[in-house]
Order: C-alpha cells, then sequence, then structure tokens
C-alpha cells in the first residue's frame, strides 16, 4: 500500500518520528532518575504506547475509563486514570481491580475520598487514589498549602480497602507559555508543589510513596526532577504545532499529519480547497497565539518533508478546507487532484477524529501499517 | 436503561424532539411544492436518515464517500455527494454506479468534468454531474454568470456515460446571519443563483433537470422555493445553539445534548468541573457571535428541560469540561456527581466525537435505543 493509494482524508503517522521522540524522552528520565509514565490519551494507540513504554518500568496513564479498558486488554496493568474521579464510576474502578488491573484514581475532594473509602469497604476491594495538586494550572486540585490537605490523605489513608498512592500534578498553564525559561520555571512549580506537599503529609505522619508530575512543555524542557518519582507527560510521542509554537519541538519531529486532495481552485475567492476541513482537522488553533499564520495547520508537500511556502489551511467548514493562496503560483504548484500534508494544531485533538493511523517510516510512499485507536468513554 | 446507568460523557439523542423537527420540514416542502433531499452529514444515522426522509421521495445528501457506503448498505440509493470531486475519488464514484447505487456528484472545474467524461467513457458506466453554483458563499462553485458555467455544461454533457444533473448550490453565508430577514434575502440569493445559472444553459440549448439548493437557516426561514426542484437542509434534524443564535431554531427545538457528570468543585478558581471537555463537544463556539455567553455549551439539567439560569462550558480541556460558577449556590445546585446536560454549539461537529446516540423520548429517564453513527471517510 501507498499514500497514493490511501482515501483522503487520511491520518498519517510517521513511526521513525514516534521512535526518535520516545527514545528522545526515555534518554532525559533516564538521565535525571525519573521514571517515565507516558499519557497514552494522545495517540490511544498500542503500538504507540508499546515503544513510548519501551524500556520503562512499564505504568502508563489514561484519561477515559475506555482507554484503561483498551490498554488494560493489551497487557498494560499499571495504570493512572488521570481526571477527577466522581462517583458515578466507582463501580467501574471496583471492576478493574476485582479484574486484576491496577488502576489507580484521583481526587481532590473530601466527599469523594469519603464515599470513595467505604465504597472500598464494602465491596471489599483494594483501592489506591492520588491526591490532586494544583501547581499553578487552577483547573482542579488543591493547593499543596491547603488545609484540607491533611484531612482528604487521612481520608485517603483507611488500610486495607483504600491506601494513599501519592500526589499528583499537571501543569496545563505550560501550553500557553512560551520558550525555554519560562517553561522551566512551570516546571520548577509542579516539582515544588508535589515536593511541598509530600512534606506536610510526612509532617503529619503519613507516607506518600509516589510523586507524579507532568506535562510534555516542561517534561521536554524541565531541567530538574530531582524529588520526583515519575513524570507523565502524553503529547510528545506526536507533538504538534502548538509545542511548536512554544518552542516544544521542531516541526520535523511532529509525528502526525492528514493527508488531503485538492479538490478545488477559487480563483476569485484566492483559495485552493481541499478535502479537510473541520471533521479532518478540527477547530483547535492552539498554536495561534504564537504562531500566528497557523491557522488550521501548516499545508506540507505529501512526504511532509516541507511546508509549502507561506501556505496554511485558513479556513474549514465540514469537509471543506481552505488554503488562502498568495500567488498564481500556489494555484498551479496545487493542480486539482494534488495531495499535500497538513500538520495539526493539537494532535490529540486531530487524531481523535479518525479511526486508525496509516504509519509509514520516515518521508516515504510506503504504508507499513494500519494501526487501531481506541476512542469513547 | 435508564440515562442514571450510562457512564458519561455520553451524547443523548432526544426522538421526539427530532420527529417535531421533521415532521416540520415536511410540512414547509409540502407547503412550497418543493422536494426535499436532507443531508444526512449531521446525523449520519439510519435511523435519523429514516425519520427525514418519511413520505419523501427518498433521496438523499451525503458529505462524504464513507457516508454513502453506509446510507446505501442501509436502502438508500439516490444520494447526491455534495462535495466538490477530485480524481482520486473517480474510481470509487464509478463503483458506486457499477453496485446499482444512484450516486450524483458535484463539480465546477473544466478540467476535472474533461477527466470525469474520459473515465465514465474509459469505464463505460453511467454517471451523472451536478455543476456547483457559488450564491454568495465564496467557497466553491461557479458565479451564475461565469463564463465558464456552459462550456462546463457542455463538457458535463456527455450522453450517454456522463449526464447533466443540474445545478447545485449551498448558502452557507446563511450559518453567519441574524434573523428572519437577513436569513430570507440569503434564502433568495441561492434561488436565484440557480434559476439564473439554469437559465443560461436553457439559452445554451442545455437541459438543466434538477436545481437544488439549501441549509438550515435558508430551507426554516425561507418564503419562496418557486422554480427550484429541491432543497438539501441538514443541521434541522438536531438544530443547535448556532441556529438557535441565528434565530432558526428555539433552545427546544435542539435534539442532541451531552450528558455529563459533575467532577469536581474549584471553589478559589469559582468553577464547577464536569467529565465533558473538547473530545465530548469539541472547541466549536459557533454561536459565539450571536450569544456571547455560550462558551462551549449550556448547561441544562439532567432532563433537558431548562438552562441552569446563567451557566455555560466556559473551557474545554482534553477529558475537563469548566463550568464558571456565578454564586456559591451553583456549588450547591451542582455536587460532585450531579449530571447535566450540555446543549452544543454545533451539532454535527459534537456529534461526530461519538460512536452512537442514546435515544430518549421527551424528558424522560428512560433510555429507549441505541442508534449507530458512520464514521471516517
Amino acid at each position: 500500500m501507498k499514500l497514493a493509494d490511501l482515501r483522503t482524508p487520511a491520518l498519517v503517522l510517521d513511526r521513525a518520528a514516534v521512535a526518535r521522540n520516545t527514545v528522545a524522552m526515555a534518554a532525559r528520565v533516564r538521565q535525571h532518575g525519573v521514571r517515565l509514565r507516558p499519557h497514552v490519551k494522545t495517540a490511544k494507540c498500542v503500538e504507540v504506547a508499546k515503544l513510548a513504554t519501551e524500556g520503562q518500568f512499564g505504568g502508563i496513564t489514561v484519561s477515559t475509563l475506555a482507554e484503561a479498558e483498551f490498554f488494560a486488554s493489551h497487557g498494560f496493568r499499571d495504570i493512572i486514570y488521570a481526571a477527577g474521579l466522581s462517583p458515578g464510576k466507582f463501580d467501574d474502578v471496583i471492576q478493574f481491580r476485582r479484574e486484576g488491573v491496577d488502576l489507580k484514581v484521583l481526587t481532590d475532594d473530601l466527599d469523594v475520598a469519603r464515599a470513595l473509602s467505604q465504597h472500598a469497604r464494602a465491596a471489599a476491594v483494594k483501592l489506591e487514589a492520588f491526591i490532586e495538586i494544583d501547581s499553578g494550572q487552577f483547573r482542579a486540585g488543591l493547593d499543596p498549602e491547603a488545609a484540607d490537605l491533611v484531612p482528604l490523605a487521612k481520608l485517603l489513608h483507611a488500610p486495607p480497602f483504600l491506601t494513599l498512592a501519592g500526589v499528583l500534578t499537571h501543569a496545563g498553564q505550560s501550553y500557553h507559555a512560551k520558550g525555554a525559561a519560562a517553561i522551566q520555571a512551570i516546571a520548577e512549580d509542579e516539582r515544588r508543589a508535589l515536593i511541598r506537599a509530600a512534606e506536610r503529609l510526612k509532617e503529619a505522619g503519613l507516607l506518600c510513596p509516589v510523586l507524579s508530575t507532568g506535562a510534555t512543555p516542561t517534561a521536554t524542557l524541565g531541567t530538574r526532577f530531582d524529588g520526583l518519582s515519575e513524570i507523565r507527560p502524553g503529547n510528545y510521542v506526536f507533538y504538534d504545532l502548538t509545542m511548536h509554537s512554544l518552542g516544544v519541538c521542531r516541526i520535523e519531529d511532529i509525528a502526525v499529519s492528514v493527508l488531503a486532495s485538492v479538490t478545488g481552485h477559487n480563483k476569485k475567492a484566492g483559495h485552493i480547497l481541499i478535502d479537510a476541513g473541520f471533521m479532518a482537522l478540527t477547530k483547535d488553533q492552539g498554536a495561534h497565539d504564537f504562531l500566528p499564520d497557523v491557522g488550521f495547520g501548516y499545508v506540507m508537500d505529501e512526504r511532509l518533508r516541507a511546508r509549502l511556502p507561506g501556505l496554511s489551511v485558513t479556513e474549514v467548514n465540514q469537509e471543506h478546507g481552505m488554503i488562502a493562496a498568495r500567488t498564481a503560483q500556489d494555484f498551479e504548484r496545487l493542480p486539482i487532484g494534488a495531495r499535500v500534508r497538513v500538520l495539526p494544531n493539537h494532535s490529540c485533538a486531530t487524531s481523535a477524529m479518525y479511526s486508525h493511523y496509516n504509519v509509514v517510516d520516515g518521508a516515504t510512499e510506503t504504508v507499513i501499517g494500519r494501526w487501531a485507536r481506541c476512542a469513547g468513554w
């Protein structure tokens, strides 16, 4: 199978780029003496998770119970479900533990902790829970100085059925910070928040076995990881234009792209039409703040070797993408039927529009595999 | 099965609302003496398409070849593929016709028409093609006065293998026009564009059998359809907050919503967390221009009877939605574990994030069915 045989739009994954990204992250964690628990929410793909966990301890992070089910069924057993647990999902979590999956959960709430403890005891199933700490994202989690921290830890420390796994944070604010210095400062906030929370727990006589941090920007550019147990970056397996716009990766590190066909020329309006609209690309414009010409993605040649000078997808409807032409040559370069690759603003979002990846190995024509994604919740 | 049994986030479809919307559109086309060829790109669902085509001639419109395959396999045989055809899809189209599916295609380009004609002749398969006309959207299509119109029609009129099906337009600009008067003016542009194009073809001695127009705003609010053969609205089966923001539908006409659970309270930041982020809602903010408080959707009670006063999803990350609380009562009203329904900005986009609809009939607890969607390309 060749790229030319794929019906467009199609999602293309460059295995060589994924391998480079995962090897680079493996080198970083080895250098810093911290373990790597990749977040699988970006790729949602067993083959990618295998590359990311190669040589690591094998733990992963998931964002949905559907991911937990999918990866558990493929042999991944040490899993953190890293979104705040609500009571409606307690029974699902119990079921994972009954099936021998070491699924750990997350909360920042006293009532949830109390209810979870009762639930674990009633079910006679052993659960482990993390306390979510806020390190400056202001989304969820307790401030490391919060009055609730020790009471929450005490509720979560109810052996034998409920055990405190540790403290966990995600510095999502790093997705809006540009440059190594800014991101390194956030990485330090992330690290210090956990160390401070763990310190307070120890002072209260509580065990805090794991300090789990990480986001792709801080994991890629951070310089200090001492005192941490593990990091959980996810996006780095693919990177994207948002990460590029922050200075976290190079264009050539971006491992997924959308293969699209030119379907029309509108010379009067000055744009080239492609068959990749918002269903194929999403409306995500995450790179826009620091890459104002990004539109809905950079337009690259069919082999993904280089950006076509100045070209972006400038507008999207459901199945129509529009590329503003800059010169008459743009129309000549992209005749109807020509194919392009579009680099996404946000690889987590764009990949989710597809059931599978068409895998290539570098700038070649040959499709070497079809890797499935999991979907849903 | 009850709503309470669904793992969240989940997509809920109110069958009663779909039935009201499809009955209302059926009454409109009957009144105006025009036939209805619903666009199935919004629901991508056989059961919804059956409601939409009940009592109609049975033709549908699709936005992808995957939809054409899915609906053809469920007995829909008269299909317009209403996105500009590129040469890479010729063989697929030929295959449909060989299998007895009356798939009609669309172009506005002389080179594509020439190549399509050669392809049909070489394959000895009969194809029908529409000329795409621009009625003010400035996306694709020929201006009705374009010099290329008659030459294009002549290329597409190459019996017995290629026949001109007619002229087709979509006034997508109506998605940005507020109020009946503005939308009625666009509907009239849409109608006149086709009538003028057909007139020019007739003057040139060419047959133009079908004049096919339609978008949900113009189909719902337009007052004149004379001279047209058919209309192709799609979104009206579900409507959404974008349509509501334009004055095209009422809140209670919106037939799809996302069931979500409250997963956290961040009193310091002033928001309630839910388990519906951009994967569950998308980042579409189509209603924002005319409904500035829309955010990523209105937050309704669990049975979708009313909006919780002033509440919207104000921010989304991958699996986290945030609802800005306005008062302390908002936290009390929405304890962790409570469930809400979120009305989408754009039902076509949000529905695409799910494999199926959980079907209810009005403001009830009972899930009466699970209707599948098709996906991909």
